[in-house]
């Protein structure tokens, strides 16, 4: 382990999170919020501890896979650690365990909430909540490899390990110039829908917030009552942004480069716009049937809340823990399967599953022909058996972890259903759940130990398991002779 | 596809299925049960029908692997469907769907019941669903295996189609051999269970039908309210033999062949054993936490419930739906995890979770040491390429078919728990889940739709997915030509 240029890229993410800090900072300022001055302290704090660090260059800046997912797991515990002290100090969050659960939910893009009456928060605390989502949303490694120059190789590595779904190896032949690109769509799209949102008829403040939720396919709301009370046009308007985050990115920067035609082949994204409208359009005949909304208004409820599950946003535009069991099961099952990989969103990714359905299908042809040797092709190529591989470890990993995550929530709570739900909605990253935990209810009522059972599933879920798990193997934490 | 060798197989299973259905013709004689002529009106067309079909025994009897899936989900489809008529002649379970439901869920041993009253039912019906346990347990084709005579290598595709579990390779030099030997061991555990029981204060009846439930960690009780008033004596007996018939065969077969070391190095077998006793031991703390049973009374109803859930067997000596939520999650992983491979249990297997565990551990090796090329290794020989792919396979099926399961059954169905108990009781072969389908209840109250839906699951569970998938595939039903 080379300690040195993990604590040295630790040093730059208080630097960055000292300037995001500064944001919600100015936001309570205009609204006179005493509280504002929360974050400007913790703010301050950070860049001076981070600078102290920084100062001191370590000789040997390359690193490895394992100095990669340990530095990715250390950062975002660290961000969120000092990303929740705001919330103690000025009292909108007092307790620490609730301040942490609501900053992890907010970087991890979760956007599961302990909080009951957001519409009491300063204006700051929901700024920072909202932008959370969006800082989390692109990741802040991706976005330190365009400042911070390393030993080649290693950009490749922390990237590896930050980013969601098994596509990496496409972007990247240039890292750093990809992660560029990523953030001018990442904040393009961002700008596009505030515009859309605030022709709507929303205010800047909430025209931002709700885009950071969107783009970061968080789910943290301004208002109690979610996405009830907003104007169907600007709920098209989040539907159709929150479906467009969940687009795997490589399909924008192929429209971007010019390469319209093998964007239009991109096989995840076909798929995933498949599930979305079969989906969608399943529930609507089955609101239908139970004579819950007229139909115009059925349409959208139903294309909100698909788009809102399986790309984990979470938003709600109504109670979908009172629709029809076919319904509700219809949105479990999209909170496994999530967004596209390489997207924003949470989940398994929609490509996982691609490559679950060929294996079977490849398995029954081999019952058929015993002695074909097909290959599994996804985007066209063959797949590598270093993806399938993983993808295979990746499964069998998030359902251990699911499982076990159940059982040690099952210890201080007692209904299945919710300890199922709030587990599910936190591994992967949406929000709110059934039950207990439903898009009308909060996760405040949990006990500290359940609550920090949760933090780790939404982390683990985030980053794709292997970099939160690695942090418990002690082989990691021996000292490598540099 | 063959079609006159899988037509002249399933001839065969009928004559089979003849003699087997003289027997509980035979108890319902002794009992006076004018009942008994149904069974043996059926078995007499049975054996008819069987007969006219097999006089014209086919020229080519080579099949292949492709035969050997479809003749195996054909086989126990059929054999249901026959099974079932006497319950609907002699008017114990009148309506088709429920009798249909109770035979696949005998020969499946599942064990889930769709009568509320089986203490009504006449003894040959009671004799009839245990003794369905018994022969489902083992395989009724592996039983045909000693019978007829096939070509070099049919053997072999057929016993792969039935067996449950990874790990047929092990023991199958000569086939039709280990056949017979796993047969006498079958038999002979049996056996010693019923002397055990009868010591125990059972009458003949009881002991025999139990000893069939145990065997085939079927679950059928003979009482209404299952295992709750058998004395401690027995319920101990039960326990022990339903952990003994949820042992791998093959370590059976190395003791008696004198390799006792090698036995007691069987992995899978060890961990089987660890997972029960810190099951156990986990839920009998838990219940005494909340202080539900005396000591002694406690670790035998964990012990009990344990052993029963983990074979698959379903026994209940408890309402353990009133348990704590820990101990009722506890419960529902073992649901998952099953009982080893190559026993009579179902669920997804032990050995598949040790290679799913071993990938784990494996994959973040790769992370510490990247040009590590270590193999994973299981009872002591490197992990087969195709066995890990075909673990991968099953486990990304399994999960498909488990949510497109509760997805269908939540069309006429209200409670999430509810529902997804029952899948998970019945694709694992278990019987009784949680909730509306708890140990004290029964699957009478769902609708035949929903009731077709866990009946593919049962067979899909039992016959370990694939033979039950290649029915839907239309490539299958090709003509070869011979």
């Amino acid at each position: 382990m080379n300690y040195s240029v993990v604590i040295y890229i630790l040093g730059w993410i208080m630097e960055i999170e000292a300037a995001f800090l500064a944001l919600p900072g100015i936001v309570s300022a205009i609204y006179g919020e005493k509280g504002g001055f929360a974050f400007l302290w913790v703010a301050l704090g950070s860049a001076v501890a981070g600078s102290a660090i920084i100062l001191r260059k370590p000789k040997n800046m390359r690193f490895y896979l394992r100095e990669g997912f340990v530095t990715v797991a250390l950062s975002w515990i660290l961000m969120s650690v000092i990303g929740c002290l705001p919330f103690v100090i000025n009292g909108d969050i007092p307790h620490f365990a609730d301040a942490l659960f609501e900053m992890i939910s907010g970087f991890t893009t979760t956007g599961a909430t302990v909080v009951s009456d957001v519409e009491g928060l300063t204006k700051g605390s929901l700024f920072w909540r909202s932008f959370s989502h969006w800082i989390g949303g692109m990741g802040v490694l991706v976005f330190l490899l365009a400042i911070v120059p390393m030993a080649g190789g290693s950009h490749m590595n922390l990237m590896k390990a930050e980013s969601p779904g098994p596509s990496v190896g496409k972007l990247v032949p240039k890292v750093r110039q990809t992660a560029k690109y990523l953030y001018i769509i990442y904040f393009a799209l961002t700008m596009i829908e505030v515009i859309f949102l605030l022709f709507g008829g929303m205010n800047l403040f909430e025209a931002l917030t709700t885009s950071f939720g969107t783009a970061g396919t968080g789910g943290f709301a301004i208002w109690n009552d979610g996405f009830v009370s907003v104007s169907p046009y600007n709920q098209w308007v989040v539907t159709i942004f929150m479906l467009l985050f969940g687009v795997n990115f490589g399909f924008y920067f192929l429209i971007l480069t010019g390469k319209l035609r093998d964007a239009l082949k991109f096989e995840e994204v076909r798929i995933y716009f498949i599930i979305v409208i079969a989906a969608a359009v399943f529930i609507f005949i089955n609101l239908r049937h139970f004579a819950l909304y007229a139909p115009a208004e059925g349409i959208r409820q139903a294309f909100f809340q698909v788009a809102s599950i399986i790309t984990t946003t979470g938003f709600a535009s109504a109670d979908f823990n009172l629709w029809p069991e076919t319904s509700r099961t219809i949105l479990v099952l999209l909170m496994f399967i999530g967004a596209c990989a390489g997207s924003t969103g949470g989940g398994i990714k929609v490509s996982r599953f691609i490559i679950a359905c060929k294996s079977f299908i490849k398995e029954i042809i081999s019952y058929l022909h015993p002695r074909s040797v097909k290959k599994i092709k996804i985007e066209g190529k063959p797949l590598e058996h270093e993806t399938l591989r993983a993808t295979n470890v990746y499964f069998m990993t998030y359902m251990v972890i699911f499982a076990v995550s159940v059982l040690l929530v099952s210890i201080e709570n007692k209904d299945l259903v919710t300890n199922f739900a709030a587990v599910a909605a936190t591994f992967n990253n949406i929000g709110p759940g059934l039950s207990l935990v439903g898009p009308m209810a909060n996760f405040g009522h949990f006990t500290d130990f359940t609550k920090y059972i949760l933090m780790f599933d939404m982390l683990a879920g985030r980053l794709e398991i292997f970099p939160m798990m690695l942090l418990f193997c002690p082989a990691v934490w021996k000292r490598r002779r540099a």
